[in-house]
């Protein structure tokens, strides 16, 4: 779309007026996004009241500004997250009412762990994931059945890049991730015992789409000292379910 | 931000764009979205390959577009629709196990109910509703709730529109409309038999936020022929639960 002064495009200005909301900031003045987006005031003002106009934004009687209901809608209504969380949803409460902690649903998304669903009950211990959160892929159960199973080239590129520890347990050596990546192919599930908090163990199992493609890693969170075999079984039993649930025939 | 030649802003040319994905049609080629958007075919594929670049629209390997995973990240992470779920899921988890038909959740959003979650089990009956789907306020429960406990401007304008029936019991008459909306305010719930579907029921009651608004309606769908009763007891035990876990205090 046409380029602004800057030479930025629209579609450039309105991710990054997106990218301003987080989980921990999810009303903000127009000032406050033009500022963090990096928009002259004037600019911000005018575009915010267009966005707001088209549902992109809302704006509340306090004149504070929200990612936008329509937004959301137009962004879910017919995204390919909806249709494999509504297909893993029944097997899901499964997992959680019988392993009864935190589970949760995640695909590779620009080289990370994106967290489409996550069911927890009050008496779940420790989790930072969230929905439409990410973690690392080399940390996280998820993230190391989503890059045990993908492709080639993004296991080079990830094993020859930095890869940061969360906790004293992480695995950040290279050689380390790559037999970790093995184990996970070999025993078809990965163990992730204090790689994001010291205080939990996240286990993944790979789910795998009706041309038998890995799609996305189901997962619990179990305190450190819990004991994995049950909760295995469970999330094997149940990405199985899933994949006949969108067509896989194994 | 910047207008085309035909005067339309890029804003609306983007809102038009993800329109053309519905639930039905989660897949396109750039020719396709630009001549169901009403743009000429080269600015369609100069548009399309600018979403694609900044995750507003994903490209798969055979050059089909699907709305990006990305834009569900950015229109979700920070969403208020995302706080009420994650707030209501526990309890509405606790109705479907109880009342075994589907459970949801809606607001008002554009003069419709907008659902932003459906719990269902695979023998639960007849239902339409879809995650991110639309109802019209007048014909279902959910929208009856939300109109009920909503802005007088609202029911007065929606009640000297056109009320179109889905089905031969759906309430078109204005004036059965505004007593129907009485009878919700007085019992605290709303029953819609056959107003949807002629064979299923919706039940809803309001959902209140900590400052005692009505900010969603909570329904179940239940086969035309069951008993609503139980249904009503766990529906209002669920929505006093939400709203204390969204800090109201009764």
């Amino acid at each position: 779309m046409a380029n602004s002064s800057t030479g930025d495009s629209a579609t450039e200005r309105l991710v990054r007026i997106l990218e301003t909301f987080t989980p921990t900031r999810t009303v903000q003045t127009a000032s406050e996004i033009g500022r963090r987006a990096g928009l002259p005031s004037s600019s911000a003002h005018r575009i915010v009241s267009e966005l707001v106009e088209n549902g992109v934004l809302d704006r509340d009687d306090d004149r504070r500004i929200r990612v936008g209901m329509h937004l959301w809608e137009l962004a879910t209504r017919s995204s390919h997250a909806l249709r494999l969380r509504q297909a893993a949803m029944p097997f899901m409460e499964r997992v959680q009412s019988r392993v009864r902690e935190h589970t949760q649903l995640a695909i590779l998304e620009q080289d990370e762990a994106l967290f489409l669903e996550r069911l927890s009950s009050p008496q779940s211990g420790s989790n930072i994931t969230r929905v439409a959160g990410r973690l690392p892929l080399h940390a996280s159960s998820s993230g190391l059945v989503l890059l045990a199973f993908g492709p080639a080239e993004l296991q080079e590129r990830l094993l020859s890049s930095r890869l940061s520890p969360l906790t004293r347990a992480t695995l950040s050596d290279p050689e380390a991730v790559r037999r970790k990546l093995a184990e996970v192919r070999s025993l078809g599930h990965a163990i992730a015992p204090g790689y994001i908090e010291e205080v939990s163990t996240g286990i993944a199992v790979p789910v795998r789409d009706e041309t038998g493609q890995v799609v996305a890693a189901l997962s619990v969170v179990l305190p450190r000292e819990a004991e994995p075999d049950f909760a295995v079984v469970e999330l094997h039993r149940a990405a199985r379910d899933i994949g006949r649930a969108l067509g896989y025939r194994s």
